[in-house]
């Protein structure tokens, strides 16, 4: 596939959707075709998912249940959004991916690591990112931004939001996890810079990437 | 476990929603300690994926996409419902279960085989029926039945009975399929016999079922 696909990833609060969003506008600033989504949802219905997995009227919902729901979710999104973008040759931020199963069902909810693989695997039909950033904080630091913008904005928080802090130490011990079993593809991000000074350090890393892939990929850049 | 799992299948129109209900009501009356379930739903999780899966408003739903959303609402219901009720002794009775999952999903939609099998597996955390009826009737016979209960009700036709009669045929090799594969479990009933006469066959069989168990499981059964 001629696109790159990049995913954000990490605990609520810790900055990914900003970044997704500001990285999106900087590479379409720069001509770049580009296409910013998030999961679960990106797809209508993917948004109808979402509801179901944020509500908090299903409190009762296991962690298989949910593992599912995201995976279809993400397998109406690869199908219908993702792997076409990537086809035309569009650059694809997308806001959570894979990973975030891993880190939340796997680690957070306990589902073995091998179930949540093999169900990953499926429902991207394999479609992996070339980059992920993982934009690490302290989940005591990212609850307590989550908290102040839900007070902001008057709104409950949702099924996930509402877990206790043990629940998100473990879903980060998840991403770091992950960032070590493929360091050269997961990248971590310090989620206790400013938004600036981490946009910087996203987009130079993008801008060596899309260089490389220049030559490899004949992608239209012009540095 | 100490229950029994007794499950029906079939394509549209085919009589297993009266059977399974017939079946319950007549056990219960012979003072049987009986649950009458269905999928997708059966939780309250389950019947608002229920709703997704027959809203006509996601047409282009992947097969993949649904396969998921169906183990989702099966995952729940065995974990809540099924598994518990069998565990207290009681005799379960779904009105469809996994093997619905190869039939649509795999021959009805096209996924492989062996990925729905396993993807069945996981959600059923591989708790199986002890026998399953698969009332079998002709697709165009099916469906006129359903077009006719409809027109009755006044109500659409749902996403999935919207399919068109090739779609059934499919299916109905899909169950076929899975007969031929598990002839001890998978009794094949014809579905154009009345409803009485299919509900004695039923009932005939459970008996003796019962009496076999009687010995091998300790169910309170007075024949």
């Amino acid at each position: 596939m001629d696109g790159v696909f990049i995913t954000f990833e990490g605990i609520e609060g810790a900055g990914k959707t900003t970044q997704s969003r500001i990285l999106c506008e900087a590479l379409t600033a720069e001509g770049f075709p580009c296409l910013l989504t998030s999961e679960p949802g990106g797809t209508p219905l993917g948004n109808m998912i979402k509801n179901i997995l944020t509500n908090t009227q299903y409190n009762d919902m296991t962690p298989l249940a949910e593992l599912f729901l995201f995976s279809a979710s993400r397998a109406q999104h690869v199908e219908c959004i993702i792997r076409p973008s990537l086809e035309e040759g569009k650059i694809v931020i997308c806001d959570r991916y894979s990973d975030a199963s891993i880190a939340y069902q796997s680690f957070g909810r306990g589902l073995p690591l091998n179930l949540v693989y093999e169900t990953n695997s499926t429902a991207s039909w394999n479609v992996r990112p070339d980059i992920t950033f993982f934009v690490d904080v302290e989940p005591a630091k990212g609850l307590s931004r989550v908290s102040n913008r839900l007070q902001e904005l008057e709104i409950p928080a949702d099924r996930i939001e509402k877990e206790n802090l043990e629940f998100f130490e473990r879903v980060r011990e998840g991403y770091h996890y992950v960032s070590r079993e493929e360091p050269i593809r997961v990248r971590i991000l310090d989620g206790n810079l400013g938004v600036q000074e981490l946009h910087k350090i996203v987009l130079d890393i993008i801008h060596k990437e899309l260089i490389k892939r220049k030559f490899k990929k004949g992608l239209l850049f012009n540095p």
